[in-house]
């Protein structure tokens, strides 16, 4: 299995960017087309556990649009082959000094792009 | 990309559950071996942000070895194509009560046996 063809990777990283984009700015549409529309995608948020993309649409349509902005740290996105990647970074918000989020997501390709099948966020404190 | 090929799906599914045997035994040297031996593999962990497989092993080995039992609930483990797979699940700790865990993992096919690449471990107040 090759590890970063950077054809795969060049196009998984602008579609990690166009998520972090859609994400501070609070673009539902965008951040809802990003997210396989499938039963079986899982997003496990910072306060919630989302099964199935209904639950994860519901959940975007809910959220409070302020205080959104982040700065991320330690990026690291590796593509698997041809087909998937994992995007991986940290994340602070000037609003939480002393914690440190995590993002972690799966992206597959389908016929229409990229597509986050699985996320995982986080907030924890600050390592020592 | 096919979803869930059945035989996929079954191999995946017994290196999850050898998996959790290991984390639950601390058999550290089976923990070791399920995760990718890459520079790129990371795990971000209850407390701690893991870059790279040397700082995976470091951190199995200083790991306590007590009170790693739990249950497990709402395991979902899906196969994409042939060579790679998500498991995602919830864990309890008797404890800690009124809180939950989460746990996701992206799997790779490699030539000695199917691999974490990436893993996320957090917990949470239980959701209302």
């Amino acid at each position: 299995m090759e590890i970063n063809d950077p054809a795969t990777l060049a196009e998984v990283t602008a579609a990690f960017e166009r998520y972090e984009v859609a994400l501070t700015g609070n673009d539902v549409e965008t951040l809802d087309e990003l997210f396989l529309p499938s039963a079986q995608t899982i997003r496990y948020g910072i306060t919630e556990n989302l099964y199935g993309i209904e639950a994860i649409r519901a959940f975007r349509k809910a959220r409070p649009s302020q205080g959104l902005a982040r700065s991320l740290e330690n990026t690291v996105i590796t593509s698997y082959g041809r087909d998937m990647a994992i995007a991986a970074t940290l994340f602070r918000r000037a609003s939480a000094p002393g914690r440190i989020g995590r993002q972690m997501q799966t992206w597959v390709r389908t016929a229409d792009g990229w597509r986050v099948a699985a996320a995982h966020v986080s907030v924890i404190d600050e390592p020592a």
